[in-house]
């Protein structure tokens, strides 16, 4: 008989005698029963209390944990570290077992080891394999479909995880295995994260917030107020948002497509792309999507609090009492051409900025981006991704047009605050001029396809793939 | 050697010589066929006039029924139930063979027993496997990528069942286990479903719609009508459609959040968490996220239709009137200071919130909400969804302002229709004030960990995610 | 020996002494072994300097391309091409190992055949496997959660596929079977291709684009200076820009729809489905999910440039002559209650239709459309597709209104644009109202049942999911 058959057969076997033990009745024991029967496999569950045991998945054996594990080769440890105690009781009962530890904390750095080296401990005999622990218990209930299918699996023997990513296999999950039990902390720390990724994005995206916002309460509200005893506090609410919306979201969208150029500029320096960038640009690197994203809020934030202008009650006042003004002087408005074609001009530059932004947004979407290859990912946040950035720097050009050469936009000598948000926008557009001229970009293309200035010790031993993605 | 390893066998054999047979040469039978041939197969299609048979794929062979099914193990089934009648011919050949049904009806309970378990009883000598049948041929010809790639299988032998999984593993696609052929009619009747969890929301949209719209026109339309004699059914199109709009979105957004606090008040009253709810209150909490997207969508009407106020010919009529009757008074309009805050901040409120709202509608897109893990997912959900809510009822009370205490508003002594609106947003903010407050919260919080009030029976044997979702 | 233990060792057997070499040290190697490294697998690298690789993952070992390759089955080859040449002194070696070429091009068509061919012939002792270069070096580290999971190959030996497709298993990712060796080429030119289903849609957009925009120049720029000799080049940025984006998505939109219906008139005459349909058809209906968004993509821009009318200093300067104009005539504006219903239907038409088309967009997002049944899908994209046509049609009629009638609409006898843009929807619709009478609709859904008129030749063989999609 080939071997290859006899695994099969053991396989085959799994759906009609397969046993599995599961110890604890909470919603997770209850909906990983649940779908373990549905995928054929007899269910056991062990409890300490086993007639009292309420909500349990029709067809699922309940009985005392002694017995539950006669005979099965698998058994689930759906309950907290806390109650771990009774299983000293079991050690001699779980020796050569598989033992699933699919245990969570409720904060990180609760305990020194990770639950499931601690049951390693406890129970030296079993294998422990640490699994299960970031899918949820609603997810496994509702079939999989709506929810993150990634089981996570990490132990010291092979073939144990291997019959546990057996059994993910058979619920319709995605086994992936992430290497010794060691690696069990990382695993129990998962789902407690609280997107870490965007923490700094975050955070700087209200500290901006808060800079733009003070400078421009501090040239308006305050300055009216100590100038000309004038209350234009209201203007809080929309005007001075809107003022610092924009700002923010131009300066994160370029901050996005900084450390891309930084980063050529650096093997430019270094002529070879084998040498580690600094710590900080490539964090900064990877929540570059996350710097996009936020960008993008504040940029819809910006659009919003600009179409319901004319809605505002502060605006019809203003209107009124300009058409009033017009006419007790018995003046006509003068058409002016050039206020036209300016305000076209900002507005029509933001509009298109604002719609390959949400293209950006949108392609950046995971099952969006994920039927995109290589070449068209590039595409779309590199290529787009400045054209966007270049549109929305004209357009606050446009809307500043002149202002930037009057000494009366200077108010306490300060600039207004888009003159501010325009630096880094400039700066990166003017670095990617530079980037894109064709000697420059023919260097630093050779020194991504593995080119060292040496040009002696390594040979271009790298395929096309190999730039990390100039993501939004 | 057994009937199981034999199929094994012949499967493990697959790549080289597996040979499958396809009975039926329509859509489906053409794609599968042409998948099958990529990923390695031989196919030979059975069909009763094998000359007249065109537009199959390159690579495959026709021939009869009978001849067809020589050679192959699996046989998979492409005709309609009508036409089921050929087989009971061809039941000596068939003996042993899986015989995979992949048909569907026209409508649910067309006929009294599923198609798969009629097959069975009309060769009862074949192995009857339901699959396949909740997958276009346009997502086997496309290749899977853009399309549910989940292939659902039912049936009574687990090693034919395996057999099949393969092959859905070889054609790039995900086999999910649903049990013994019982299953086959609950797995006809998934394609022919049209959005059932849709159904109760979509409902209830409708109702709230038409009876604020109602209202509104009665209050309105009606009321000037009756009292004054004027005409302005005008405004049935966008200022009370507009009004409608909002008040629907409120609400559905507040029912939204209702039934989790309603789920805690039950635990808090019944003090364990082992006590199922009410049914009406599972389907309730089952259809959140649709009754939350539906809120979303009226409040992307009511945004819209705001925005356009000032391009309409009304707005324009309107404010032409007060500023020529300013002009013909000789008055200037007086500013005033508490309009222009209560304008400003109801606008902001409503644009924040909406903002909120839209991050809460993107992160229920099934790609993103499967890359947020418990604790993320838990937080926009709850945390964000209850922060909208809370600004959306503060919009609806800014732009009421003083209007509650004014009988003016009173028409016919009803109160204005986003009055009424608040009612439900009202109670559910006061009931989560009311749960989140630090003593109640532990006590849910020990409740949902598996802590009783008798305290004796039960260890709280459970982990830590293992909340129901507080989706959108 | 338990069965059970002879399937784990089996099994293990992979992951414990599963040694795996990788030649090429670049970025995609470093990845692919930092992943193959967390999966178990023993990573052993060739290099030419074994000494002088930086950068390598943690716990692989790397030596000269002789040593490397001793111990692996399996050898990943990610080095250029143009690095090949080094493999012809290792052909003893590599005697009856498998190759996988993972090797991408920089352009189509580079080299004449594809590169895995071209290794097949220079180590014809190997088996060349053509796998993983669709997958990006980025996808590998970061788990394969955001990104495309699909690992394509081909090769002409199956079990050597099979313990590549075990590979990638292991990885997490998910293994394809795209048929023999020939196939590479294909393979290869997948990271190459730049939106391939776009391309024709993108055409035809920026075509009718181009085309409008200049028609609309001509009947409102050039025509003005020609004829009044005034200068209103200004209109260019927004009004006329907003003239033409409405146009080309409505166009855009029925060309969507048309196909379908062009299918089914054909399927009449022919009196049945199975014979081809042309070509050029077949094309237009591949691409029809483009054509919608594309066209959704202009109905955005056009949203926009419509909601920023009020903010426009040509409006406002508009406005402010005809509000002093009234006052200097002494008049009061007559409210004109034709306009008011005009001006809100068409509004309200416009939103309504506008709302949809958002609904159909994020339904043919790829995780949202997954999620739907074929019956769900159908009924978005076929019946409240038309609905959308049908709303933005009456949108476009109630703005045109009695302009139809007046001959002064047409300038230079030439009609508005939106006159023109109206013939392709209003094509659309009529047919679809033909094909959805009862005799019609009856007879289509015969044919599609696979009813010929001869009715002799062939069974309705086929099952229910058979149309192509009426996608968006």
């Amino acid at each position: 008989m080939k071997p290859d058959s006899v695994a099969m057969m053991e396989l085959s076997g799994l759906h009609k005698q397969g046993a599995v033990c599961i110890f604890g009745t909470g919603n997770f024991g209850r909906s990983l029963g649940f779908r373990l029967l549905q995928a054929g496999y007899e269910v056991t569950y062990g409890s300490r209390h086993p007639g009292k045991s309420a909500l349990l998945p029709k067809g699922a054996k309940v009985t005392t944990h002694e017995e539950a594990l006669q005979e099965a080769q698998v058994i689930f440890l759906a309950v907290h570290r806390e109650q771990y105690g009774f299983l000293a009781s079991l050690s001699p009962a779980l020796e050569g077992k598989v033992l699933v530890d699919i245990s969570n904390n409720v904060r990180r750095g609760q305990y020194p080891e990770s639950n499931a080296e601690y049951l390693r401990k406890l129970v030296p005999g079993a294998v422990v394999i640490k699994a299960f622990n970031t899918i949820s218990a609603w997810a496994l209930q509702a079939g999989g479909l709506d929810a993150n299918r990634q089981v996570l699996i990490c132990g010291d023997c092979a073939s144990a995880k291997q019959a546990v990513a057996d059994i993910a296999h058979g619920l319709g999950l995605a086994p992936l295995d992430r290497g010794s039990l060691r690696a069990a902390s990382e695993l129990e720390d998962i789902p407690l994260q609280l997107f870490p990724l965007w923490r700094l994005p975050l955070r700087l995206g209200a500290g901006l917030l808060a800079a733009f916002f003070t400078y421009n309460v501090i040239r308006d509200v305050v300055h009216a107020r100590v100038t000309d005893g004038k209350d234009r506090s209201f203007r809080i609410m929309i005007s001075l948002a809107n003022k610092a919306f924009p700002d923010v979201a131009l300066v994160m969208l370029s901050l996005c497509y900084l450390p891309g150029a930084m980063a050529a500029v650096l093997q430019l320096r270094n002529s070879t792309k084998y040498r580690r960038f600094p710590d900080w640009l490539d964090r900064w690197m990877l929540c570059r999507k996350q710097l996009g994203l936020l960008a993008l809020a504040f940029a819809v934030l910006h659009v919003l609090y600009t179409l319901v202008i004319p809605i505002r009650y502060y605006v019809f006042y203003r209107r009124a009492t300009i058409y009033v003004g017009l006419m007790q002087e018995n003046k006509t408005l003068e058409f002016n051409n050039v206020m036209a074609w300016r305000s076209d001009a900002y507005l029509s530059m933001g509009m298109l900025g604002f719609a390959l932004f949400v293209l950006l947004g949108i392609t950046s979407l995971p099952s969006v981006s994920n039927s995109l290859n290589w070449r068209e990912f590039g595409f779309i946040q590199s290529k787009l991704g400045h054209t966007t950035l270049l549109l929305c720097t004209a357009h606050t050009f446009l809307y500043g047009w002149d202002n930037f050469l009057q000494p009366s936009a200077y108010k306490w000598l300060t600039p207004r605050s888009y003159m501010l948000a325009l630096v880094v926008p400039c700066v990166v557009l003017a670095l990617k001029a530079v980037l894109i001229t064709p000697c420059v970009d023919r260097a630093v293309g050779r020194i991504r396809q593995g080119w060292e200035r040496e040009g002696k010790g390594r040979a271009p031993e790298d395929n096309a793939n190999n730039h990390l993605p100039l993501i939004l």
